[in-house]
């Protein structure tokens, strides 16, 4: 048996967790779900919509409703957090539709509605670089939130659909955090305190979100984790730890970023503004720490966080109740 | 005969002149086109698109391209400064199609080539608040040009499309007017030396941008001018000639943004962000200053400037010709 593998004890408290992973962005599809549920996630928040317009978005929404329909042994949709109560019950993987940019909405206000209608209940505010609303965190100069920005956070708000903040820049980080009346989040996030990376989140960034009500999911990306490639799920599980040193261990998370079945053309798509203009960054070779190299290895996250000696209602906690917690508040229910 | 009858030597004069408007947003159509050439006007940069998306302003296009077939006993569309001289050869107006916002090419770089094969020759960099490339000068926050934005205009001067900063922020028209290879514009603004509004330029700003080769078109609307609605033609020649005093005679034409036929429902629109969006601003009542009260006065304007004592080669230079330099540098024809 390898470092990696859990133990019998900590397979059976993973079964018994709600899983919550804060970000999945993977080649979806049923082979995807299926490792979803080898990997015992109740829910995870599924990216639709990145460089995508409005009819892209669309698009992409209405293949996860066949998807709904077609595999609905092994995945449901998650609108309100009684959803994910009942994945974990059936023994489903709850799929929230989640956005990583405000591309979808075009610049339609009005649109935010119809996507919440359709299940759209996590957005995030820009994805690296600046659009109508906001500055992405790899934008040389960050001019914080929009007017019209404004206006979409106080819509979301209306409408219970979780401001992200993971790719946004500094100052339109601070502006959104101040402007939104729910709790906002960076669902898949590092410390800059273990490495500096434009990605990742300062000390002073942390602590600010978690003082303003908010929440910080923690992301396993190697590029953005100090021993990069090399870097094993215990690397992961300390990065989290450091999180929790700066921000308790009630608003904190886990989101992995899991990139599972694409190919470099879609982290070509990806590293460059709007899909195809210049490049914003290189990530190397892509490799997910050793020990959660695949979705279905996610039992092997709460097995490094009982190594560790974690007690068990901190790994349930940061598994996902607190996650659970969170979307309750943002969505009503 | 009142003041602002134009002599029978400045008719002749305005007769002679190659005039050139740079910038009007008229209600278009064959009614407009007629005052157009009442107003001796030679050519003009007409508007067709300020919040419209790719697919609107496309059909926007295809308007106007059914008005050239139409109404070619009035206008001609201008792509090169020869049809600018055909124009006034041939006694017609040429149209040279202009946008006021990016908004036309969505995210596409790639469209702007499409734009200008259909003779968009001009385009302003952000109508009033933050887009994709810049923000406008009603926005509290302007962060400069976005990085995108640099690739904008990069691909504005390959295909040779005047950069407009009319309506810009200060810290986006800054760093345009640096990173263009080519003479940008300010198409139709006012000195806030003579009224503070945000619409306005700086004694600084515009001469910074004629220290960096660029191009000054003085308007008209009164909101701007220091005496309102009580303005005269007289007034707008003083503001003109303000302008000269800091930017010299070579390189300031006039824009008067000229808005006739259109009613209070373009107004609502123009005046809120994406056109439905938050209040920017209320312009009170609409009124052109006295003398300079529709297309068909376009004359009185010279004949002003002869009333205040301008030689004919400097009416010739700020009426019209350059205009024509300008854009024969940017178009290299």
């Amino acid at each position: 048996m390898n470092e990696y593998t859990p133990s019998l004890g900590a397979g059976l408290l993973h079964d018994r967790l709600t899983v919550v992973d804060g970000l999945i962005v993977s080649d979806f599809g049923p082979e995807i779900f299926r490792e979803m549920r080898k990997g015992g996630i109740t829910a995870a928040n599924c990216t639709c919509c990145i460089w995508e317009n409005f009819t892209e978005t669309m698009r992409n929404i209405m293949r996860w409703k066949a998807w709904f329909r077609d595999h609905s042994d092994l995945i449901l949709q998650v609108r309100t957090t009684a959803d994910i109560r009942r994945a974990k019950a059936e023994g489903k993987t709850g799929i929230i539709l989640g956005w990583q940019n405000v591309s979808g909405m075009e610049d339609q206000i009005g649109y935010l509605s119809l996507f919440k209608e359709l299940g759209v209940g996590i957005i995030q505010m820009a994805y690296n670089t600046q659009n109508l609303v906001a500055t992405g965190c790899y934008e040389g100069h960050d001019g914080g939130l929009s007017e019209f920005g404004h206006e979409v956070v106080a819509e979301m708000n209306r409408l219970g659909i979780l401001c992200d903040l993971s790719h946004v820049g500094s100052n339109s980080s601070r502006d959104i955090i101040l402007a939104s009346r729910q709790p906002v989040a960076y669902s898949h996030c590092l410390p800059a305190g273990l490495k500096a990376h434009p990605r990742n989140k300062s000390d002073e960034e942390l602590r600010f979100i978690i003082d303003h009500g908010g929440f910080v999911g923690v992301t396993m990306f190697t590029p953005f984790l100090a021993r990069g490639t090399d870097a094993t799920v215990d690397d992961y599980v300390e990065a989290i730890d450091y999180v929790i040193n700066i921000c308790g261990e009630d608003r904190v998370g886990y989101g992995t970023d899991f990139t599972q079945g694409h190919d470099q053309r879609f982290f070509d798509w990806i590293t460059h503004d709007k899909g195809y203009a210049r490049r914003l960054t290189r990530f190397g070779t892509i490799r997910n720490p050793a020990g959660m190299d695949t979705i279905a290895d996610t039992g092997g996250l709460t097995a490094a966080m009982e190594r560790r000696g974690w007690p068990a209602a901190r790994i349930e906690k940061v598994m996902g109740e607190n996650w659970v917690a969170l979307l309750r508040e943002v969505w009503g229910a």
